[in-house]
């Protein structure tokens, strides 16, 4: 079947090819008059269903209910509740793994650590990270799809939590409210993420581009690292801004507090925690010198402690911390009026930032094991893991990337290694709390620093840089932003950017002259085909946009240039005759564009020009047949399937008429 | 030549057309093999030259400067002056015209009842209206490109204006604090269209689509129009507030003070002024007639009161008004801080209307008498006269849609109608004052009335709904919004609905599988071209949007799926080998578009598949092209010109390759 469809493919071709090798021009006079194929325009659409196919593709591009189609109803019904819970797809079927074992382990090993530090980066108590390492990931177990996803706080989240809820209450002075404010927000983020993933709106998220992404997390690493100065210089009366300048004003200030033990401390470890970092990352099997390095560095640097009774010295360290589980905390959100605003949007900004980590995370490892990840699924399970989290004092949490690359990197199979995890810190908060005492809190900045400096990509940068100078802009007001005004704002101007850029885009169409590559009917950009050349008396334009409110003006403008610049360089050999519009790059049309086509039309016929459209895509065709069916502006004769049928009949036309 | 020319334009398609009639097979499989086209790159540019031609054809898309080209530097002088200067243009040749006198008059007979009806809707002493109406249409004879816009108040501007400013401060209270304000907003108003018009942004006012401004348009109409049933029904208290709702319930609870006389005489003159206006549009020659009539009605009924001592029955009329030309008013501009931001944001929405309607109306008429008008000039035209004019006891103005067309249909040939009028409106502002003590409000009202119900275009609204229906929704958005929240509400509303569907159809962008019109080597989209058929072995893939952040998810996803669906229904003979991207409609990519092209061929890859890519435009091609320097991944083998050409050429391949 591919054999006789290839011969009739290159049939075509010969026949292209057989233009340049020698034709009888007489014969092909004949045929010229003979083949001209109309456009057509799509079957019509009732407004009802055209309006239900662009809500289905706006909503639900994925169509996750294709494979219901045709099965009965309680097969039905297993597959709903199967795609509810993604955990009775693997668990029935499930042998346990030691890869799973070993993963699950690993992560605890550095989910724990890292809880207590990220806990400590929003203001709130040591023991409320290692909760939110407790009870999220088992929800993510049985409602996530992703198997590589470790499920615990992570630093952004925890930065932008903390420091826009400082803004209204003082950690130190209300501790509880603060608490409380923490609970709200986190259960606001659960409900705005969760909410996006039942009405299908999955797509905002796609607005943080990568090249936003990728500025705002180096700045936001940047940030924190300034945060754990405090720690590790071992300043006492530390400013509560964020920016660079107030912090680096801050730690200039109060030299005087500088302790040369904590100092001494700081680089050590932080040494260390980079050439594990550095060993894992040249050798990828070594995984687990930099997933051990900070439990290590925590059991090391609190026997030293202990033993040298440091905490007299001027080192700091975390104290007595609560042994138990979790407990319930519903009675703790505070849907107060005065509070209502500042949770509200605090959730929605670390609900979003999260879901995006999380989902980028997901889809990462999906793609490089090869498995599909849902994105309105994905986001639906970590809302749920917050909202329930919400009332069990945890906070915010999503798919950290360096712990999901560790658990990736371990091996894991299943969804099990969060669970692994989850029972791992389950036994730590039962039992081995009372060992976290001597802790000093230098280790945990040396900890969170040696975690962010890899979100500081510059190989992406520079490609960024390479590719494209206008993402690289965006990169870089992300960057400023975050590290000079304020991590929400940066944010915000980065996504304005990029959506002022794809406005821009559209207001600022590109359009092009194309001319005849010889011996071909092919028409392509003058400028991008040395061996394209101009077809006296057309001006063949394409336009490369939906013409919309946003550009008819421009696009009006900038034809009726071209046009007066052709007529008035034109010899009479020469003249011009026909302005042709190749509309295969227009997908969409609205009223404006409309009314252009037709102002055009009108004003290219005062100058004695005929104006031809080729090849209108299904929505546009369909829109110039109704103003045609109210005008009667655009006839057959005027709309032709590609331009080299255009030229080539127009300009029989015109040597039929010429003197 | 066009002869010429068209031989060889008719040759190419001889040879298409040749396919049909018959071709020879072996010499076309020889001719296969032989004509390939390569894709091309655009010449190599600087970033920095890039960047010029960019910026200028963003900002200088009308390339102002053209005409300076080569001429010595002295022309070059005169052409800057006559540039910044019109008037030069078309004064030192001017002779006398009767019909600019005819079209100043009738549209002096117009502006002086109209600039005292939209003072008294801004709030403002009557007498602002008429001084508005004399230094702003002087300053556009001078500085304006436009030989139809008859310059003054507007009525939306003044309701804007009003409504605005009334929020912070009673005009009945704090009437000189008021009418600072208002100076200070004209002033502000002027700065803000002034800048745009030197920044070159003027591409912002694109943003108001045709739909927008039509559901704007006709709600702002009724709301005018409800405002004025205070002044025809008679009564004293009424609502301070704008929406449908307040205003019905205070007309509803004031039944008692509606006075007869009063709505007796308003039915009376409404009726006039509505078949005055009929009778012009049927019979657009006695454009005179709608022209006059409110004259003739302030005439009439001033007559009438003054006869019949109607102020004590009930009848309210305008009061003393002082003689005089327009007083120095810059000592009056407010910058005390307590009340900038209030002005600030009053001179920018207001500066944005009246700027969008000057523009369109300019715009309008230019292309009617086929002209051009620059819009960056026109705006900064209309700034400094909004400016000039804040600083001689003016409020906004610019150029007005009723007595433009009226300009026009009086056949003005230049601004020196503008001049007539202002001389006009100084004449009464010098003598004929008192004449307008007797003048009742309620012909005021109806005079406005008569002039706002002009801007519910019915027509328009069937249009847009017959065309596209998102446009309607946009359209009634506004229209509810102005009516129902507030003016500026509604308007905010309504763009960013628009601009939301932009970003929509770049989110979820159209794709299409195209198929071969039979006996040609033209592909087009399936569902659109009933005699397009699937080329087995090929999934043939377009599409129609920049490939960038908001979209490569989706595109990601949708592909796969395709691909999936493709995989599983065919069987072992017409089995996917190869997938096709046509790319001609891709005007640009960004680095996540690049990411994901790379993903889709290595995923594509692993399904043991060919990603193919077809006509990638000049910008598309540069960013493939560096990608493949540093990585390898789209080989000169996976780049056709045509879809065409790749068809043929890979089904030639696969045809000999096969067992």
């Amino acid at each position: 079947m591919v054999g006789m469809r290839g011969a009739y493919g290159y049939n075509d071709n010969g026949n292209e090819g057989g233009v340049v090798v020698g034709g009888g021009e007489a014969e092909a006079e004949i045929a010229a008059m003979a083949v001209l194929h109309k456009v057509a325009a799509p079957p019509a659409q009732s407004t009802a269903s055209k309006l239900k196919a662009r809500v289905k593709e706006t909503f639900f591009p994925d169509d996750p209910f294709r494979g219901f189609k045709g099965k009965p109803l309680t097969t039905k019904w297993v597959m709903a509740v199967q795609y509810l819970f993604p955990i009775l797809d693997w668990v029935p079927s499930y042998s346990f793994s030691l890869f799973d074992l070993v993963a699950g382990l690993t992560i605890a090993s550095l989910a724990i650590p890292q809880g207590i530090s990220y806990a400590k980066l929003a203001s709130l108590p040591p023991i409320i990270g290692l909760y939110s390492s407790f009870v999220p990931p088992m929800v993510y177990a049985v409602l996530g799809s992703s198997r590589d996803l470790a499920v615990g706080p992570v630093s952004i989240a925890s930065l932008i939590m903390g420091s826009m809820l400082r803004q209204a209450v003082s950690p130190a002075a209300e501790p509880l409210l603060f608490l409380q404010l923490a609970f709200t927000s986190t259960f606001f983020a659960g409900l705005v993420q969760a909410s996006l993933g039942i009405l299908r709106l999955g797509f905002i998220i796609d607005f943080l581009s990568k090249a936003t992404l990728v500025g705002f997390m180096a700045g936001a690493a940047i940030i924190v690292s300034l945060q754990q100065l405090k720690a590790l210089l071992g300043i006492v009366h530390f400013t509560t801004e964020m920016g660079l300048v107030p912090v680096m004003a801050s730690v200039i200030h109060h030299t005087k507090e500088w302790s040369w033990q904590t100092i001494l401390m700081a680089v050590c470890f932080l040494v260390l925690l980079l050439t594990a970092r550095h060993v894992s990352m040249k050798w990828p099997k070594l995984f687990w010198v930099s997933a051990c390095a900070p439990l290590a560095c925590v059991i090391v640097s609190t026997l030293l402690v202990f033993l040298f009774k440091a905490q007299k010295h001027g080192i700091s360290i975390i104290g007595q911390l609560k042994c138990g589980l979790n407990r319930p905390s519903w009675d703790k959100l505070l849907f107060d009026p005065q509070y209502l605003g500042l949770t509200v949007k605090t959730g929605l900004v670390t609900g979003i930032i999260s879901l995006t980590e999380g989902v980028a995370v997901g889809r990462t490892f999906a793609s490089l094991k090869d498995y599909q990840v849902d994105g309105n699924k994905e986001m639906m399970a970590i809302g749920l893991m917050n909202i329930v989290g919400s009332c069990t004092s945890c906070y915010v949490t999503t798919g950290a990337f360096s712990r999901s690359a560790v658990n990736h990197n371990a091996g894991c199979k299943t969804a099990m290694s969060n669970v692994i995890m989850a029972l791992t810190v389950m036994v730590t908060l039962l039992f081995l709390m009372p060992l976290f005492v001597y802790t000093p809190n230098v280790v945990l900045g040396a900890i969170i620093i040696a975690a962010v400096i890899g979100l500081i990509d510059l190989p992406a940068v520079y490609n960024i840089w390479k590719m494209d100078k206008m993402d690289f802009l965006v990169c870089l007001c992300a960057f400023a932003g975050v590290i000079f005004i304020s991590v929400q704002q940066g944010l915000a101007i980065a996504v304005g950017i990029s959506i002022f850029r794809v406005l821009l885009q559209i207001t600022r169409p590109k359009m092009m002259i194309q001319g005849n590559i010889k011996g071909t009917d092919i028409y392509r950009n003058l400028h991008q085909y040395k061996d394209a050349q101009r077809v006296p008396g057309f001006l063949i334009l394409t336009v490369e946009a939906p013409i919309n409110f946003a550009n008819t003006n421009y696009l009006n403008e900038r034809i009726k240039r071209w046009i007066e610049e052709e007529s008035s360089a034109g010899t009479k050999q020469s003249e011009l005759h026909f302005v042709i519009l190749d509309l295969s790059a227009v997908p969409a049309i609205d009223t404006s564009g409309i009314s252009f086509l037709i102002d055009l039309k009108k004003s290219t016929e005062k100058h004695g020009l005929e104006l031809i459209l080729v090849n209108p895509t299904g929505e546009v065709m369909e829109k110039i047949q109704r103003a045609n069916d109210a005008h009667g502006h655009f006839k057959s004769d005027s709309l032709y399937l590609t331009t080299g049928e255009a030229v080539a009949s127009l300009s029989t036309f015109s040597k039929m008429t010429a003197p």
